[in-house]
This record gives C-alpha cells, structure tokens and sequence, in this order.
C-alpha cells in the first residue's frame, strides 16, 4: 500500500490539490494520500521546505513525499527526483526538497524527462509533471527511468545566526536553534522580551512568555495560553539572542 | 476501488463534510474519498459549478461527483442524480452539476427518491439524502433503481460576454475565453489595464501583468510574483477585451 | 478496514495532523483516516467536545475517535482512552472525549500507560500519544493492555440555561435546547430580535430570521440567504428565551 504525501502553497480555496490527486489515482490507484499543508505563504519556497523537512520524517519508509512551491513553473527551473535512505522526493529544483533530502541521507537526483502527462502545461507541473511521477514512483519505477541524474541540483542555504525559521498557526515561534550535547539555555531574547528556557509551557504562568525544545526538534517560544507571534510583533527572520546557563 | 469526490461550500471550521464522510464510509467502506474544494463562497452556485466542471475531468472513470452547493435545501427544489459518458454526479437541481454534467456528454438525470437516510432532515442533505446515494452509485446501483428520469433538470446559462469567471487563491483571473481554432490573441485588457498574451507568467518581469492559456483551459490573467485580483481591483463579471493579433 | 477519525485546534497551515498520519499509518497501514475540523478555535475544549458529540455518531460502529484540543500537555493531566457501546475514544483527560462519550453508553475509560512512541515530548501528544494508541486500538488492542482504568476522568457539565452553544461556518446559531416530547415552540429570541420556529429556514423571507431543528439534533437560529451571527452580533454563551405554542 504506498504511501503519497503532499505539500504545497495552492491553499483549500481551489481544486488544485484535488486535481493532483485525481491524476495520482487514476494511475496508482492503491496509494494512500496524506495532506501535509497546502498553506505555505503562497511562492515561499523556504517556508515549504522548513515544513517538508519538520514533517516527513514521521512518515513510513518508502513514503514518497510529492511537494510543489514552484515560482519558476514554465520557466526554466528543472523538474525532479530524489531518493534518500528512507524516502522519495518530487518536486521542482529550487530547494524545496532540499533540507528534508539532506537530513534523509541523499543517494541520487534526478531530472524528469518521463512519466508525465503528454504535452505538460506551462503554468501547472504540480498535475502534470509531479502527479504522475509520484504516481510512477509509488507503482516502483525506478529513478534512472524517470530521467538522467544531475549532480548540481539546488540546495537552500542554511541559516547561521539564530533567528525565526517559522511561526505556526498557534503564534509559537520556532527558531533555528537545533540542540547542542553539553550546551545548557537559561533563556532566549527576542528585542527587549526575554523567555526562560523551560520543559515545557505549563512550567509559566498564563501570559507569560516560555521557551521550550519543540516537537519538532528547534527551540520554540511560545506564551501560555495566548499568541506569542502577535503579542511580540515579531516576523520570519527575527534575530534571537541566547543565554547560557551557568 | 470505487472513488467519490466531495465539493461543498461547508468550509472547514464545521464537521459537516467529516459527518457526510461517515455516512459515505457506513454505507460503502471501500470507497475512496477526495475532496475537490469545501470552500466556494456560501450558496455560489455559479461558483461550484465552475469549480467542478474545471476538476472533474482529471479523475478516473466512473469516479463518482459529489456537490452540495445548496441555498434551496428543505424547499421544493429536487435532489438528482446524472451520469455522463464517464461519470456520475450527485447534488441538488440547481444547476451547479450541469456544466460538468455537459462538457461529459450527457447520458441520463434521474431524481433522487430511494436509498437516501430514513426521514432526511430539512436542512441537510449533503448528510441525508446526497451522500448515502454516492455510496449506492460507488456500490454499482443503477440510475433507475434511485428514482424516475428527469427531463428538464437546471442547467446554468453560459456567459457570452468574455468576462471575468473565476479569481483563484493567487489572485489569477480566469476569463470565460476559451482557444478558438485559428485566432491567435496579442493581449487582453481589463479596465484601463492590458496583459500581453504569453505561453506563461515567468515571460514578463516581475510585478507585471501577463496572460496565457491557463491550466484549466481558459485564458487567465496573472501578476508575475505578484496578486492580480488585489492588484487591479476586479471582481467575478467584471468585463474583459480582447485584441487579436495581426 | 479500521477507522480513524481526527478532531483538534491544529488548524491547516502546519504539518501537525500531517505527522500524526503518518505515525498512525506506520502502525496501522490499513486504517482508513477521516477529519472532522481541525479549526476549533485554540485550546476551546468546550468547542472541540460539542463538535466531536455533534458529528462522532455518524459513523459506522467500531471507528476510533482521536480528539486533542489539549491546553494542558505537558503538564499533569492524563492521556485517556475510553470506550461507549460503539465507538472508542482517544485524547486528553479535559472533559474533550466526556460529551461523546456520554451519548455512546459509557462502557470504561482508561489511563494511557503503553503504546506510546518512546520518551513522548512534552509539547505534542498529538503525535508522540494519541496517534500511536488510536493506532493500536484500530489494530484490536484491548483499554486493558493500554492502561489501568480510571474512575474520576473529567466531565464537562452541560449548561442549564438555555443558550448559543455554536456558531457555524455559515453564521448559524447552534442554541442548546433540545426537542422535548410534547413540548411545541412558538418562537426563540435573542436581545430584542424574535425568530419564528419554522420547518425550515427557506419557509422565511430572503433576509428574515427563522428557528428551527437542525440537523445535529439542537433548535437553530439563521437568517435565510443571509449570516445571522454576523446580523445580531451575538457570540457563544449569549442567552435565548424561548416561547411556546398555546
């Protein structure tokens, strides 16, 4: 029973995602289909790669992750494959899939030249060109089938300073602070506010603010019981300032 | 494997679409479910019907459409079934099956009298009545066998003048121009504004207006990297012109 | 075929329901995976356990029902699974699965002690509890296995006055009474404004307000064509007086 999962910035408006998936079934008709976000801030390729990279990991090997934030559709960015040790990736070569197939230990790319719908749109590769290749992939085509290999596909820039990767729909903040063995936190700055760092955000008062390792493996700050995000005025790139304990 | 697909204007905070999932899942549980948009304005019929029309196509055969756009629920008008060359499609008599039901070749309409929920509510029969008959058709019951055959069952005028059908989650246009063998467009203008007609959006700069033949087979207008609609101000019906080429 | 359905306040724009789909999928590739909404308002428990009672009991015997709306992760509540006559029930011990639950025929309720994935975060036990025991449940796993029973888990005390429960998606108002045999309405009003009690809301004018048994079992108040929580500017816990037929 394989398993598709889907990601993009068409949003729950239009039938876009339900039209790749028509597509999908029609070809693969046993692949089960899993709804990761299709709000990514519409054409924010960074955003979209954060939440594949946060996201696909919980999912069963094999899986084949199908994700499309494509400013450059009908341009000249190349379509492609990707597999890691665990997962497949489709998608364009913009760096979309980049963070989830680097954490995933990447063993090849590739561009895709079959398996997609004849005569592709120039304005809709996420139905014409993604679809049934996650399709392909799903039934057990092998990449080399689907197109050549490509050694210089694009890769995003990792952040160094520490900053705001993300906010999610509850206001938390997830900062690029990845864990360190040895390394205590005592808090985190963000302008003039300052978060303890804490288990969890129970261990503050309502209101207040709390900085915690998120489930998702980052530093988080959040506010018990309200919005973090709107409360400190704060925005995706925000520079935070870290204190350790001593 | 027999595929249902679900359009609504229901929108997401409620249960609604969920409850008629269950019902479908009771009475068919092999069925998959997809779901095209649960988020047409409330009661925009003319809206629905485009947004099915446009989607259904991309689906297997004898995938079973599903569409409860519905401001005349619990009054006279009737619940109907139809099947087209390649679908079938389910929902209220009120127009919003009928451009999707005609671009498939139409082949029977039958109004709904059996195999809905015992005594259906007055205000819901997306629950009652529309989803256990997509369950019957998705087990293979036949037109005949739901209820009587209708003659004069809504069908939606087609505009005539090019105009504007739709605004997507991005902000594109779609028009009602469809491509007509041997006319070729230099540009199409809204207003005082003019989009140069290209094969896609990345051919003009950024922030520029750009139109092309759209993915769903009319002619949109975009903003490279940018919204239109909000843009340019426009709205559903405003007017479009057309300058062909010479 | 197992089902699952999913209930929270995780909203569409993050990968949280995605990832707990994909931890149930890796446990119970078989489950079929339903969502009732996933937009209850953040942390509203008392809105989350109306909506899981409202749709829970249309689907078919057996189906697991995972809900977290879960203020308190992290802290001392506890992770509960509880049984009825149909359905099982997963979440956490707020008084969220308690309305369900009660309607279901109390069966047991029990403690979550196993199943988990290993050292479960603090912050999200959606993923790291819930789904891998709605998983183990779907597979056939005993309450015993999971945990020892409970005798004092959290209920939510219904309101005696009668009131506006819910507002939906289309600015209906979802009051709290329910049919009593013998008992006949004549109208419900609300501040100064009066709505008949009808059959129907399209037996009203365009625009007028009307009252009358909706579809989730409680007397509803909306105004025909139009929003009526928009019109009144009303909100949830707002009281009704209702009069009777003589």
């Amino acid at each position: 029973m394989p398993l598709i999962t889907l990601l993009s910035d068409f949003g729950h408006k239009d039938p876009y995602v339900g039209i790749m998936k028509g597509v999908i079934l029609g070809l693969c008709p046993e692949a089960r289909l899993v709804d990761l976000t299709h709000e990514v801030a519409p054409q924010d390729v960074a955003e979209g790669a954060f939440q594949l990279a946060a996201s696909c990991r919980w999912f069963p090997e094999h899986t084949v992750h199908l994700a499309v934030v494509d400013p450059g559709v009908g341009g000249s960015r190349r379509p492609l494959v990707a597999r890691g040790r665990r997962f497949s990736y489709v998608g364009p070569d913009n760096g979309l899939l980049s963070l989830a197939w680097e954490q995933d230990e990447p063993v090849a790319v590739h561009q895709i030249e079959n398996f997609t719908l004849q005569t592709p749109s120039r304005t809709f590769h996420g139905r014409d060109v993604f679809a049934p290749v996650a399709a392909a992939l799903a039934r057990g085509v092998e990449l080399r089938e689907i197109g050549p290999p490509v050694t210089d596909s694009m890769r995003l820039v990792q952040e160094t300073e520490p900053q705001i990767l993300h906010i999610d729909g509850f206001g938390n903040l997830v900062t690029s602070v990845r864990r360190e063995p040895g390394r205590e936190l005592e808090s985190v700055a963000v302008g003039w506010r300052t978060a303890p760092v804490k288990e969890t955000f129970s261990q503050v008062g309502p209101g207040e603010l709390v900085a915690y390792w998120g489930s998702l493996g980052f530093l988080e700050i959040a506010m018990n019981g309200g919005n973090a995000a709107e409360n400190m005025g704060v925005e995706r790139g925000t520079q935070v300032r870290l204190s350790d304990r001593r």
